[in-house]
C-alpha cells in the first residue's frame, strides 16, 4: 500500500532561465540555459542539496507557430525555445546525482507507447530508480478534439504498463554453466492489438528497479483529464490559486479514485507554486516588479496568443478590455477562463498578459521565507495539498534562494526531510512498489 | 573538406557481454551487461584511454519473434536480449568521458524523423559535439521491400538533416537588453511534406557544436544499400573478409561518391574485425575454441534462423548440408549468400552456425597482437580500408586486451594516434564540419 506521507512532496520544475515570461533578461539568469549541460548539473545537484523529491522537466516537442511573425517569436517570453530533448539531459544527469527524482514530459499525442515505456524503463535502470513520466495527452498542433485525445492516451498508458511488466522481476537467471538466460515462464509477451495501437512485446529492457517508473499527469483542465489522472496517476501537478479552491479540488479529487479501486494515498496531489522570495515582503514585490518591468509587450501578447490558441491578438489596443467575441474561440483557455484565473479587475490585454508573465495561472506567493513556509503549511495541514511543484521564477538564482532559505525553516516545521529515507522516487514519494500485474493475474488464477 | 588521413580510425563495437555468440557464457564476461551502467562506464573509458575514434551500440528496438519457441529464446546466443535504449545510455557516458565519440544505431523503419533529429542534435549539444547517428533501414518485423525501405531512409535522412539546419550557428543573440532572443533572419523552418513524411520545423535545439552529428551506415549488403552510403554516409560499417575483395569494394565505393558531387575522402570505410588475441597464435586459437564450445546448439540454430528470415530449421539434421530448397526464401541472408561468407567447406547446420557464432560473416583474426598489427597495416596501406570496428569477442576483457596489446603496437607503428588531437568526433575522424545548408543557398543566390 502506498502510505500517508507525514512530510511534504516537493518537486523542483526546471525550465532553463526560469519560469517568469522574461526570466531570460533578468540579471544573473541563464539566458542560454536550455541547451547548457553544466547549467542543468548545477541545478539538479542544488535541488538534491536540498532533498526535492524531484526535478521535472516540461517538454514542447516542436516550436509553437509563428503564424504572427517572426519578430514576435524572436523575442520569446521564456527563453525555452531551443532546449535538450528531456530524456537525454535526465539520462546525463543520473550519472551526476545520487537520490533525487528524474521527471520529464513526453507526450502520448506524438509519440509511440513502445519508445515511451523503452525510455523511460532504461532511465529507471540508469538511475538505480528514479524515473518519472509526466504523460501529457497535449501536444504540437494537437487540433484533435479532447475526448479523443484523452482516449488514445488511456490506450496507451495501458499499452507502456503492459510493456513494462514483460518480464518478471527474477526473470533472468543468466546461468552460465546451463546456458538458459532467463525463465521461459517469466516472460510475459504483450500481443496488443487496440483502437489507436498494435503492440508486440516483449519489452527489450528488464523490469526496472521501480518495478514501473512514477507516473505523473500536469492536465487538471478537463474532466477527460481528471479521470485519467484519477485512473493512472501517481503526482498531480495541478494549478490550483486559492486554499478553498486548492482544498475542494484535492477532496474531490482524493474521492474519485475509490471509482477506480485506488486508495487516497496512491494519488499525491502537489499544486504548482510560483514563489517570489525577499527578506521583506516589500523586497519581494519589488523584485516581482522588475522581472515584470522587463517583459516585452510583443511577447506578452504572444503568450496570451498562444494561451487562447493562437489567436492573433495584434490589431486590439492594448489598454482596453477584450472584445468578448474572443470567447468563442477554441484554444487552451477560452477569454473568460483566463479572466477567472487572474481576477476580474484585469480585463485588458496589458493587464492579462501581465498577471500571467510568472505564475501562469499557478499559485504566486511574494514574500518572506516565513510566510512562504506559513503558508505551505496552511495549505498541506489543511487538506489541501500534499506537496507543491516549486516554479522558481529565474534561474539559477531563484532555485539558490528556495534551497537556502525556504527548506530549512521548513525542515524546522518537522515539514520536509533533512536527508533521503530511500533510494528511488516510489520511496521518496510514499508510493508502493507496483507487482507485475501478469504475474498478479497468475496467482489469482492458480489461488 | 575533410581530409586524408594518415592514421587509422577506430571504432569499439561493444553490445553487452560481447560479440561472441556464447560469450555471456565465456568466464569474466558480463552476462548481465545490457542494462548494467558501471559496466559501459568501465568500457567507454578503456576506449577513450585507447584513443578510440568511437564506440558503437547497435540497436534491436524490439526482440525478435519467438516463433520458434520461448526455449530457444531463453537460450540467446548473444546476452543482447534486454538492454539499454542506446541513446539515454550514450547521454550518460557522455558525462563521464571527454573525447570519445558516442554512435548509435537508429532504425529509419520503426521512427519518426523529428525525433530522431532531436535527440542526436541533443547529444550533440550534451557531449561538446561527440555525437554519431547510425542509420539503418532495417528493423523489428521490417517486411517491406529492400527499395521501398531505402527511399524512406532516403527521404528520412533529408528531414533530419535540414532540421539540424534549422538555425544559423549564430542565430541567438540572447540580448538581454534589447529583448531580442534570435536573429528572425537566422532561422529557416523546414516546411516539409514528401512521400513518406510531413515534418514542420524548425528544430526545437539549435545547430549542434559539429553543425550535424556524424552520419554511419552499417548495410552493404544491397545496391539500394550502396547507393545511399554514397550519398549521405561518413562512416561506412562493412564486413570485409579477405584483402582483395576488401580492396575491391574499397575502389568501388570511393568512386562512386563523385555521382554525388563528394569527395573519397568524405566517406571513410571500416570494415569489422572480430579480433581473438593471445599471446601466441596458438593461445589464440585455444580461447577461440573454448569460445566455441560454449555455443548452445539451440542458440546456434537460433541465430542461422535469424539470419535466413525466422525459418524453421528444427526439423533439419545438425550434421547434414541444408536442403537447397532454403535458398529460396527471403531473409537477411539466403543460403548461398551464408555459405559464401564461411566457405563451401562448411555445408552442415553445425557448420554453418559454428562459423557464424563468432565473426558474423566480418573478419576474423586469431592471433598475436602483431599478426593483428600487420594485417591492419596491410589493409591501411593496401588501400583496402581506412579503419576498423572492431567488435570484441567477450566483453569486458577482449577490449582491455586490444587496448593494452594492440593499441600500443598500432603507436609505436605511427598507424594510430597517441592523443587526441581534436575534441569533435568530426575532428578525430578528419571530417569537415558542415556549412548550414540555407545560409549557403542565401550566399549563392545574393552572389
Amino acid at each position: 500500500m502506498s502510505k500517508k506521507k507525514s512530510q511534504l512532496i516537493l518537486g523542483a520544475f526546471l525550465p532553463d532561465a526560469g519560469h517568469h515570461l522574461a526570466a531570460w533578461r533578468y540579471p544573473g539568469a541563464r539566458a542560454d540555459g536550455g541547451l547548457n549541460f553544466p547549467h542543468y548539473w548545477r541545478l539538479a545537484q542544488k535541488a538534491e542539496r536540498g532533498k526535492f523529491d524531484f526535478i521535472f522537466l516540461s517538454d514542447g516537442m516542436g516550436i509553437r507557430d509563428h503564424a504572427h511573425g517572426l519578430d514576435e517569436l524572436s523575442r520569446p517570453g521564456h527563453a525555452h525555445l531551443v532546449h535538450f530533448e528531456p530524456l537525454t539531459l535526465l539520462s546525463a544527469l543520473s550519472v551526476v546525482t545520487e537520490r533525487i527524482g528524474l521527471v520529464a514530459t513526453a507526450s502520448t499525442h506524438c509519440n509511440e507507447p513502445y519508445h515511451i515505456a523503452r525510455q523511460f524503463a532504461s532511465l529507471d535502470h540508469l538511475s538505480d530508480g528514479r524515473a518519472g513520466w509526466s504523460v501529457t495527452a497535449s501536444g504540437h498542433n494537437a487540433q484533435t478534439e479532447v475526448a479523443a485525445r484523452y482516449e488514445r492516451a488511456r490506450e496507451f498508458l495501458h499499452v507502456v504498463s503492459s510493456l513494462w511488466d514483460s518480464w518478471d522481476d527474477d526473470a533472468f537467471l543468466r546461468d552460465k554453466t546451463s546456458g538458459a538466460y532467463f525463465d521461459p515462464d517469466k516472460l510475459h509477451a504483450l500481443d496488443h492489438c487496440g483502437k489507436h495501437f498494435s503492440v508486440r512485446g516483449p519489452l527489450s529492457v528488464a523490469r526496472s528497479p521501480q518495478g514501473q517508473p512514477v507516473i505523473i499527469q500536469t492536465n487538471s483542465s478537463s474532466e477527460a483529464a481528471l479521470e485519467l489522472a484519477a485512473e493512472t496517476a501517481e503526482i498531480l501537478f495541478t494549478a490550483q490559486r486559492t486554499f478553498a479552491e486548492a482544498k475542494a479540488f484535492y477532496s474531490n479529487m482524493k474521492e474519485k479514485l475509490a471509482k477506480y479501486d485506488r486508495s487516497p494515498d496512491d494519488l499525491k496531489i502537489t499544486p504548482g507554486v510560483f514563489p517570489v522570495i525577499g527578506r521583506t515582503e516589500q523586497e519581494a514585490i519589488d523584485k516581482y516588479e522588475e522581472l515584470q518591468e522587463l517583459i516585452d509587450p510583443k511577447s506578452g501578447l504572444t503568450l496570451l496568443s498562444e494561451l487562447m490558441g493562437d489567436i492573433d491578438l495584434s490589431p486590439y489596443p492594448l489598454d482596453e478590455p477584450l472584445p468578448a467575441l474572443l470567447d468563442n474561440r477554441a484554444g487552451k483557455y477560452r477569454l473568460k477562463e483566463l479572466t477567472d484565473l487572474v481576477g476580474r479587475e484585469n480585463r485588458t490585454l496589458r493587464q492579462l498578459y501581465m498577471s500571467l508573465a510568472g505564475p501562469r495561472g499557478h499559485k504566486m506567493i511574494l514574500g518572506t521565507p516565513e510566510q512562504i513556509a506559513d503558508q505551505f503549511e496552511e495549505w498541506f495541514k489543511g487538506g489541501a495539498a500534499d506537496g507543491f511543484n516549486i516554479m522558481p521564477p529565474y534561474l539559477p538564482g531563484a532555485l539558490d534562494e528556495f534551497v537556502e532559505l525556504v527548506i530549512p525553516l521548513l525542515q524546522q516545521r518537522g515539514l520536509f526531510r533533512t536527508e533521503y529515507e530511500g533510494r528511488t522516487l516510489r520511496e521518496h514519494l510514499g508510493l508502493r512498489r507496483p507487482i507485475n500485474k501478469f504475474t498478479k493475474a497468475k496467482e489469482y488464477s492458480s489461488a
